[in-house]
């Protein structure tokens, strides 16, 4: 049975710690974080902890699940010979310091409070050889449905997209809830026209899925909707209609 | 029972015709086109139709659901004494001409090929006269559960939110998807993060749920995902990343 130790306990380790204890098929030997306050709460209460890299258990696998900045730093403190990954998005494979090295990226935005499914979470994968690799799929599919063979490169794009997809969107959603909030207009009207949205990609490319003023090229209602708007919506307003106008000139 | 006319065929006319011809309260007595080519499509084969004005018949309310700088143009030709409604976002009640005036908005986007469920459209209300209002209020509650009373200045703030959380929200899945056509990544493996972006609007607000690079004002992400980006994404990039710096600074 595959032992695992995950280092870190803050969001993604917290929800695959979790997730990787409920496993029958995997073994869940320890818990490493720098402060003890986090294993306080109920997940950890019956699982091994500990504080310090010395008191490190012997596993197949470790899963550094910490801040980008502190991933070389922390590999570097874990056994030589053993299997390290790392959960980062945007972080090259090479931060690890081991020769078995490798990336086990969810790519889900996590919080601590919102209970997660993950069998719908996509698992990014990499790893220097097919050994280490077949370890960490077996692994995610015990995990998840989705899991996907990623390379470095790949998942930095993948990444970045993410940031687009999730707080950039997100973004457009509180300039809406701000536009709402100046014109006494509850923003739950809006709700199923967000849902609509998404619901349409299921059918559509977001390039078919393309509406609205900028590529109609509607100049009337392009400049009466910035009088409605503060200089940081203008700015945003205009770049973005400026870029779908430039993408999708061709509809027009 | 109240006797409506519905002028136009678009989107929005198509879908508004199919649900009012679906109630039992409502008399849907004729739909105006200015060509005959739509009225070939099964929804209007049991009928009435016309593409001449001087044919119109007599009906309590006239619904124009036409591009929104032919609707004064339009709303000239009907009776100058009927109940005459638009279902423009962006246009103010008085493009129609008559006195007994009104906006029916629903705030959905539509498109012909998919089906929609209007019990879930939000619908904006406006007209001059309690009378009036109360016919329009009669109609919107047979159709859907949403039914909202909106004036004209706030359904244009509310019409240029949409373009936020629609257009440009679905622009930023469009600009993550060339990102993943450009690195040979399946644009599938956002999808799950894209609707956990939006589910947490259920539990948090557009303010509570933003998260990311820039929020966290991590410069090296930031400097590594320009790399990647072309200058077009680039521009959007850096206007967003300050958008939610400037409104999130006091999160930092």
């Amino acid at each position: 049975m595959t032992r695992v130790i995950i280092i870190g306990a803050g969001n993604v380790a917290f929800h695959l710690t979790k997730a990787i204890k409920a496993l029958d098929s995997v073994s869940l030997v320890q818990v490493y974080n720098r402060s003890k306050e986090v294993f306080k709460q109920a997940l950890y209460t019956d699982l091994a902890t500990t504080t310090q890299f010395n008191e490190l258990l012997d596993a197949d696998l470790y899963i550094i699940a910490i801040s980008d900045n502190s991933i070389t730093a922390v590999s570097e403190k874990l056994p030589k010979d053993k299997l390290v990954v790392h959960t980062s998005g945007s972080m090259s494979m090479t931060a690890i310091s081991q020769q078995k090295r490798g990336v086990f990226y969810p790519l889900q935005s996590f919080s601590k409070a919102k209970a997660v499914d993950f069998k719908e979470i996509p698992f990014c994968l990499e790893a220097r050889n097919a050994t280490d690799l077949k370890l960490l799929e077996e692994l995610a599919k015990a995990l998840s449905d989705k899991v996907y063979l990623i390379n470095s490169e790949q998942r930095k794009s993948l990444h970045v997209a993410a940031v687009f997809v999730n707080n950039f969107a997100n973004h457009m959603f509180y300039q809406a809830a701000e536009l709402c909030k100046n014109y006494n207009v509850p923003f739950e009207i809006l709700k199923p026209l967000i849902q609509e949205t998404v619901a349409k990609l299921d059918e559509l490319s977001p390039s078919e899925a393309q509406t609205g003023p900028a590529l109609r090229n509607d100049t009337k209602t392009l400049a009466a909707h910035l009088e409605l708007l503060n200089q940081n919506q203008q700015e945003i307003y205009n770049s973005i209609s400026k870029s779908i106008q430039e993408n999708h000139g061709e509809k027009l």
